[in-house]
């Protein structure tokens, strides 16, 4: 793999203002932000809040290296497109599907009006928005099939999954995330839009994450069993995370700067979740509810002792716990996580509530890095007696665009 | 109607700062807001911003006069719950009902956990959280039959009504708004948990505007049409406002600083709206896409000139506009609008679009306020070609509750 600098958001930079032009806004600075940390923002998110831009105004690259959404720190508000080829819709048709689908995602993160916008005003608050593409194994199949990478299929079975068709697979992926709501809506209709004439929706799957400003950069999202959750991700900026996510082994030149992408819709019982008291939480996990610390330590980022004992000698990080089940001995087997929540209305007829995770997952090979941990979460975890897996899909996610070019333009030759 | 000042949120005051004891957030200090003004915001939200804070430790008073969440200026997310009482639950248990919920609202409001909160760390980014109480036709019924104002019952049925009863009604209405998505969702939850043994979900239905900080407080928001919309509503703080809201006629004593909420489920046909060009796009609703002028004036807030003609003595505003057709001759004929986008996910076989807006309108009464504006869109609006009413409720919203008191309390005599 290449070892040029990441380009655009794989240099962790955001530009801040430049709203639409013709909007008045045209202020435009770099920061740096740096993963995890909590850095303070730079000043300029404040002089927008008041002079009107307001963090609506901040705006991600759409080309370079890597695509947008992957390294971009989480924003509040994601919606995640399954679309399915129509039957007889051509290679050619499909490359200008993906160049037309390029153009507007550009055009909107930038704060600018789809090319057929037919409601411009609602494009002028880019907030972050991010628009990263998947390709299934149809989509793959259907461009250049022997140019799919292995990993490139639905996920094996696994004992604890009741996968519902309706939430399963998909040829190409939309993941569209920005920090406000009208913001996704909008930019979502505009590439439905693009889509009609090629595709058909699968399944859309929305969450959701603290609000932009509700409390610092880089904290480590809750999920609704109140849990902290994604505390051993890679930190963007770092060796461990170029490793991770866009690796270091030998992949199709299509998908060198690209990634893998697993979305998994978890259902969370919150009704028998309440019936566990705070210490068995804690173990279910093997982390504190208070600050997310591995029940031997006392912050969330302390390395846990797995070999730490009680005074009666049971492991003070249980066997069953997520915690160690997800952590591998082998540092290969690492992922980024980047879920969402949701909290859907509930169903006619069916129970109260309707909340779980979109639980997503980058890294550079699925079989190599996602499976182990998944099989031996499969196994033995406590948390699958509150979780079920009602929906798995597998996305290959091709590197950013150059300017002018499209996602996944390598993969047509 | 009594004429002392409104108190509580009434007074249009929000408190920043004082997240939940023990966080270290302690900094608290009143600032005004003025309704639709430009206002900026005071210092302490950016003081937040730096210092961990941030916009999610801002509360909005949950004891007062008034319930808030009316004259609140309207958070980012709302969750519209509607609960039907279970059989044979008697009044003494709905009193405890109430009180349980207010009890919780209150803590959650500002920043603290419910009674019986199992996800406590969820509890401590209020984000403006308000949580606002509506009494529906069956909960009256049941306490005090002989108290229910005559407006209390469904609405009558429209020409473009295509009510589905899965939408419709309810005997509890919370609607639970807040700037920040997890807020709503752990504050809904808590409260259902209250609501368990009492009475069960009829229906949710989620909606959204610009994100908190994405563009100006006091912005008119902008439907899934792109239009401007809410331009007409009366100020907060204003003798008007009080009028529509509160009303200064004669009404059951239990209603004395409270109001009527109609809560419609309007379904937006964004592709048939797609097929009309930006011009006939502004003459359905007689204002500019741009800014929301009416098609006489240049600003929002511009009164709209109705006598106004065309060079070929057309109405610049035309006869079957929307604003001419909702604004009324009688001054009386008044509603506060604050409603919210939903843009839910399609459903399994449905259309791809699953979208529109839950329409909320506050007036003191229904029948003299609301009906008329209602019938007049019924019979000519031309927003009726692409907008559809699936559900409707009406509810009576009781006054604030005061210090240790709970919501509805008068009801109880």
């Amino acid at each position: 793999m290449s070892q040029e600098k990441p380009q655009g958001v794989g240099r962790r930079r955001l530009l801040f203002g430049g709203a639409a032009a013709g909007l008045g806004a045209v202020a435009a600075a770099g920061a740096q932000w740096a993963g995890n940390s909590s850095s303070s923002e730079p000043d300029l998110v404040r002089t927008g809040l008041d002079e009107g831009g307001a963090n609506g105004a901040q705006t991600v690259p759409f080309y370079g290296r890597h695509q947008a959404g992957i390294a971009t720190e989480p924003q509040t508000h994601a919606s995640f497109v399954a679309l399915d080829l129509g039957t007889d819709v051509s290679r050619d048709r499909i490359r200008s599907w993906l160049r037309l689908l390029s153009d507007d995602a550009a055009a909107l993160t930038q704060g600018q009006p789809a090319l057929a916008d037919t409601e411009a005003e609602l494009a002028v608050r880019p907030a972050r928005l991010s628009v990263t593409f998947g390709f299934g194994p149809g989509l793959v199949k259907a461009v250049a099939p022997h140019l799919a990478p292995p990993w490139l299929a639905p996920l094996p079975g696994f004992g604890i999954d009741a996968l519902q068709e309706r939430w399963n697979g998909g040829d190409l992926l939309l993941q569209i995330c920005a920090d406000d709501p009208l913001t996704v809506a909008h930019a979502q209709r505009m590439l439905l839009k693009d889509s009609r004439a090629f595709a058909a929706v699968r399944w859309i799957q929305s969450g959701f994450r603290r609000a932009y400003g509700s409390e610092q950069t880089g904290t480590t999202m809750r999920n609704l069993f109140g849990q902290v959750d994604g505390s051993a991700n890679p930190v963007p900026g770092t060796a461990e995370f170029d490793r991770v996510v866009w690796g270091d082994a030998e992949i199709p030149a299509w998908l060198d700067g690209g990634t893998s992408m697993v979305i998994r819709r978890i259902a969370m019982n919150l009704d028998t979740w309440d019936e566990l008291d705070r210490h068995g939480r804690e173990e279910s996990v093997g982390r504190t509810l208070a600050n997310g610390a591995p029940l031997t330590g006392s912050a969330e980022h302390d390395a846990p002792d797995f070999e730490a004992v009680t005074a009666l000698g049971f492991p003070v990080i249980p066997d069953y716990s997520h915690m160690r089940r997800a952590r591998p001995d082998n540092p290969r087997q690492r992922i980024l996580r980047r879920s969402y929540n949701y909290d859907d209305a509930p169903e006619p007829g069916g129970p109260v509530s309707n909340a779980g995770q979109v639980f997503v997952s980058f890294q550079a090979d699925v079989s190599a890095q996602f499976l182990p941990i998944q099989e031996r979460l499969d196994k033995l975890d406590l948390l699958n007696e509150w979780t079920t897996p009602i929906g798995s899909a597998v996305f290959a996610v091709p590197p950013g665009a150059r300017e002018g070019g499209f996602v996944g333009e390598a993969l047509f030759g």
